[in-house]
């Protein structure tokens, strides 16, 4: 058994490297490559996909899984393997399952169909013009529909989009999940809205991108992400991607003229880098070795992005500093004004510039319209209509134009139906984390307000980073704080941080 | 048949997608990758290695081979094949004989030996002590005589190890060529150190370097590299590397206080990159899009560095833009003070430091002690003192130190015996190809002191670049300048150039 357990860990070692290779062709795209280079890219990916697949789904991994005792019934395989080993079948049962269930004409349909689309969804957003996305959109949906047949599920076919996502989690939960969110927090955006709001002009003010960038890797530093086993480069759109088991990178982009982008943005993508790099020694080379859930990636980043990251003991420390890198800029501002500035709440069209308060019923929208794509209770050219008075209803605001709308996002044209929940999940998990935190780290205020981050990070590696897929989200959240994923954590939060700065 | 072709073709194009991809990993180790990633990149590359050695070898392609009739006495296949076809099945038929002619574990013996050897061939030079080293040479020439003898051979083992970097050049050819060159030259260096030398102080002068960087990119603009397909980055030895057909990417290194190391480096490797930029649209994307031979490939990066880099004319349009970007270091110097001093002539222990002049002379030394060692008549221990009394011979001087001499290049650790003659090749052909094109372009010396370079490039392109891999270095030679190589008109252009500023 243990040569089945050996040649099993052989071959998931052979797929991690495959899957770090074709990140580098993707991290070069994006920051690097020549602009002519990309044709021939989109086929080096395209030959490395094809032989990964074909790695990921050869019948010698269902074999060696047999020999080890594992099925349906008996995922964790024999009884004599130890924890992490029983872990280790149990994810490799889960991918092999998943691999192997598509057939091959339909993951090639799709990968040509999302090629195609992403490519029309660019240029409709451009134009913010829906109807030409529109066809390849319904188009989609039946090969991701197909999809979730072929995949299964108990309930709902939407559990089978989601599961690629955020394993384990069901439908029926994140609608219980975000029907109280939504309940709790609409009062509070309602009374937000209704007060005289936070002057934030002090962020549209000059913030040389030299200056911003350093700052910037002063925190990740202080963090404790190290440049021995990462980088920071720019790209139009931020990402964390792994190369390497001591090669995760990061990017950002900076706006020289609004300071929100580019240092929330490092400190974001910072998060997400540093669970990466926390995987445990022993489970560094396997495929063990990645986020047990996109959820929970998300909470990692937002943990430091917002919870900490605009929090008044973080700028009680760093703020000062900021002044000795822009002296002119912030000269006559107090550090009151400037944790109010970055702290507005004021809702908006587009997600990914979206407060604290507001993001999670951009999530929650768009929720509701998958599942109604899905279950075909909504057709495709009536989404543009119901997501204006959707965002209505949740945010108070609506989108003239498709491109602030309906168009703002690239998952639907890369086929990623089911990915939208998990963005709202990570928030609600990093709030119920930082609980326990609070609780856990004696004196975590004097932590952060000395600057003396790594002590979080050393707490969250130890009790999230280290398990990588070990454990799924939800064993993990009781795990680490006790009970399962509670939406009320959020909600607390919330409440009491901007009961500080708004009549809430 | 076509049906073959097509397939053949097919695996080709995957056999060059991989490499490109394989090429991306080793540009990004050399520029961008963080430090602790070193360990598991040896490991992507050496899974990728696996997977194209795999599809290389593959019995497909004999098949396929012997369905178009390609045997070893009819190399070019069936005669109803078109010319371009005819070429690619030569190609095809040379790499696959010699990938199976060599045994896997052959294979892997020399991939792990050289990869121990060349660790223990850099802590050796740093500490300048041979007998280190001497035991790791050992073991690899075994392996590398092994390797000549799977291959193949008519009259020398070294003909076997040649030919991998120089098809179908043959060692008595380059003893015959390169006792010419020793005889004719050496003459000259003994007149050359008998005069007062030209003063080079001026490059020892600082020179900024951002600013440098920014002067080579205007030259190598003007020589028609364009950024839309290529890069130019630092690494600490500069290397021209393709990462696609429109990918081409360019390093090199810079000293603040010495000229000559980043604008002569960026210039030399412009050349390289030009010619792997310029493969005609027909053979772009499959096995013909290669160099022909590494001599070939030298030469076109050593008639920009040198013959045209280091010429009065180029610098007569060049020196005044060079003087603008450095007007405090430049302010004082004539053109003809920095003609003088970029050539000047001077023995010396660093190969990759030599002149125009003494250069092939280090080559014909690396030459003589590689056959010697080969046929056996040299044992490794006596390499040293060999170097040490042949240096004397041929340059005059006589290095102390084994890391100015024996152990100075990497090439041995790596198993690269047979690659040195290429880079002597590589000037005597840019010698013969710079009198065609005197020939051939009007106004030649005009065009260079206009900074039309590329009027150069069209024609290295029309006449060299565009063939790839079509013509071997010999005919290629023959059809370009209406002869086969001849050392003679290297040893014309040196003894005019350099009677123009020593007494020769």
């Amino acid at each position: 058994m243990q040569n089945s357990l050996s040649r099993l860990k052989e071959i998931g070692k052979e797929i991690k490297l495959l899957e770090h290779a074709m990140a580098l062709l993707g991290w070069d795209q994006e920051t690097y490559m020549p602009p002519k280079a990309v044709e021939e890219r989109s086929e080096q990916l395209s030959l490395l996909q094809t032989i990964l697949h074909r790695k990921a789904t050869t019948t010698e991994i269902g074999d060696l899984l047999g020999e080890l005792g594992v099925s349906e019934d008996n995922p964790e395989g024999d009884a004599s393997l130890g924890t992490l080993d029983r872990a280790y079948v149990r994810v490799c049962f889960r991918d092999y399952t998943k691999n192997t269930k598509l057939p091959t004409e339909l993951v090639s349909k799709l990968a040509r169909q999302t090629s195609i689309a992403q490519s029309v969804w660019a240029e409709a957003r451009e134009k913010s013009d829906f109807s030409r996305f529109a066809p390849h959109l319904e188009e989609l949906l039946v090969l991701i529909k197909e999809k979730a047949e072929c995949l299964g599920y108990e309930d709902h076919p939407y559990d089978a989009l989601l599961d690629e996502f955020e394993p384990g989690m069901l439908t029926r939960r994140v609608k219980e999940i975000f029907d109280r969110v939504r309940e709790e927090l609409a009062p509070v955006i309602e009374q937000i809205a209704s007060q005289p709001n936070v002057d934030d002009s002090i962020l549209y003010r000059t913030y040389p991108l030299t200056l911003q960038r350093q700052f910037g890797e002063v925190v990740l530093e202080d963090m404790g992400y190290s440049m021995e086993r990462g980088r920071l480069d720019v790209s139009a759109h931020p990402f964390t991607t792994s190369l390497g088991r001591d090669d995760v990178r990061l990017t950002t982009r900076y706006s020289e003229d609004y300071f929100n982008t580019g240092i929330f943005g490092t400190i974001h993508e910072g998060g997400h880098g540093l669970y990466e790099l926390g995987f445990a020694e022993e489970i560094k080379e396997n495929i063990l070795a990645d986020a047990t859930s996109l959820g929970i990636h998300e909470s990692q980043s937002r943990i430091w992005e917002n919870i900490i990251g605009r929090s008044y003991s973080f700028w009680s420390h760093y703020f000062p500093l900021l002044q000795h890198y822009f002296p002119e800029t912030l000269a006559d501002v107090s550090l009151d004004q400037f944790y109010r500035a970055i702290n507005k709440v004021e809702p908006s069209f587009i997600r990914v510039e979206a407060d604290e308060v507001t993001y999670n019923m951009h999530i929650i929208l768009r929720f509701e319209l998958e599942l109604a794509l899905i279950t075909g209770e909504l057709a495709v050219d009536e989404l543009p209509g119901a997501w204006r008075s959707l965002s209505e209803q949740l945010l108070g605001i609506r989108p003239e134009k498709d491109s602030e709308g309906v168009l703002q996002d690239i998952h639907w044209s890369m086929g990623g139906v089911g990915y939208f929940p998990t963005y709202a999940l990570g928030n609600l998990y990093s709030a119920q984390f930082y609980s326990a935190i609070r609780e856990q780290l004696d004196d975590y205020e004097e932590i952060i307000s000395s600057g003396d981050l790594q002590k979080v990070l050393f707490w969250l590696r130890e009790k999230i980073h280290r398990h990588g897929r070990v454990y799924t989200a939800e064993k993990l959240c009781e795990q680490v704080t006790g009970e399962p994923l509670d939406p009320g954590y959020f909600v607390r939060y919330i409440k009491d941080k901007y009961s500080g700065i708004y009549d809430v």
